[in-house]
């Protein structure tokens, strides 16, 4: 089941990268590249991070092109996409939460320590989308929205309780991933957000 | 010849890097960094993406000292560079074709699917250029510009269908090189570019 | 004693990732993940760029508890910050020769030529504050401050000096750790600075 939500995840994330890229006047590869790294990338600074070689993609050909698919086919149906806002938002949100479990998936059968997996689920769930708007070249959205970072890591945080517990791995993927998608949906439809720190001294280093 | 092709074009990008630090008003040592990133950099993501350890200019210290050196030249000459347009853009385009091939080489040696060879190709290609503009704060220029990495794509499908086909490695490499240095010169001649997407919808998320 | 340095260290580092994510207005959890970005994000890049697995804080988990926390700390501090200016500066300078000497021993141990060495210290040192201006989309600071990156450069310079001479390995230590200091901290009493490549052609590209 986590595969094919991950096959629509990244269908899902590379087509909010072909929209960035759309923003800043990109070209057809432009749109095509950003489409992969927003829906890879996560995945990719993950393994290279814990050293899980070879990097996912490079085994899968067929994620680079569905990833590049979608990109180019946003650019065909883009005028009509914010109709489509409501469906974009939680196929998102199900990426997420899928990401975020499977990242912690990988670092747990490298055997790496708690608060690694849990960072490597993060690092899955989120840097595709951090990537996507260094190279559009603006500050990362996922850290000044509603919460999203921080449902990726209750989700991690929940996953590896119940992991902890011993409860039955398919009803733990139920519970955590259902829970990471109410939390979602609720943080966009009640605006949910975290405190924000808004620092602002000039006198203080640039 | 490949090997003297390459010196040459980590050469010109180093030159084409430092001149974008130049632009930020960037230090003595911020050009030396851009320099190096922007004309070793694409190879070493090439490297780490596909776990070529170690790292190709880490054993070839030479690359350092030339690239650095490069770059703390055009600081020199800077004055002058504008007259100098035209064999630059030559050079730059040299680059390209010759960086994609060698990518494509290093993932054919590790034994990777077609796919992941082509992109090892491209990021060879293009992504000293990328890091160059995210350093500098700028939205990658090789994505907006006339066919570049576009350029570097049809050169790694050229080279690996010649390759397919059991055509002579030389005469391929031939063929491939001059093939990428028509296609970029045209591209700039007569301004080709690839279709730009410019979406531009304001009331859909950011 | 380099392990009590290097532990101030991240935690000042840590902080000023949280003062720059301030700037950007951004929530409880880019904070989080700026601090440990800017803190051991130097050390990241230079185990990635050397193969050096596991990544060093993998196996550590208690510096990522510090950073975080040494960054959530910092928002509720922030306002009485600039009063700790003095002592801001003087950990940050430790910070930065600290991590310049421990990336020169990283990659010592892996057998890598001197020329690496010394790039493995300076990217220790300076690219964890790379990573945190390139998250907030602004131009590197470390680039274009009084001599910062070249303090890092120097240090690495005479610690494998030193070490060639086969100096006395805490002497060697203390020397450059001592120097390193004594170098930042007048340069920010002074001014002292590079000279700057101020390069400005509109004809020319971009």
């Amino acid at each position: 089941m986590l595969t094919y939500i991950f096959v629509i995840a990244i269908t899902a994330e590379a087509m909010s990268g072909a929209l960035a890229a759309g923003r800043r006047n990109m070209d057809l590869f432009g749109v095509a590249l950003i489409a992969f790294l927003t829906a890879l990338g996560g995945g990719t600074v993950r393994d290279v991070l814990l050293g899980n070689y070879p990097v996912t993609w490079t085994q899968h050909p067929l994620y680079i092109y569905l990833t590049i698919g979608a990109g180019m086919f946003t650019m065909l149906i883009a005028r009509f996409m914010h109709r489509l806002k409501q469906i974009f938002l939680l196929v998102d949100a199900m990426g997420l939460v899928a990401f975020t479990i499977i990242g912690c998936d990988v670092a747990l059968r490298l055997d790496y320590a708690t608060p690694v997996v849990i960072m490597a689920g993060i690092t899955t769930g989120i840097f595709g989308g951090i990537l996507r708007d260094i190279m559009c070249n603006r500050t990362p959205q996922v850290l000044r929205h509603e919460l999203y970072a921080s449902v990726s890591l209750l989700v991690a945080l929940l996953y590896l309780g119940l992991r902890a517990l011993e409860v039955n791995e398919n009803l733990n993927l139920l519970v955590s991933f259902m829970f990471g998608l109410g939390m979602r949906l609720a943080a966009i439809r009640y605006q949910w957000s975290l405190p924000v720190f808004a620092y602002d001294n000039d006198q203080w280093e640039d």
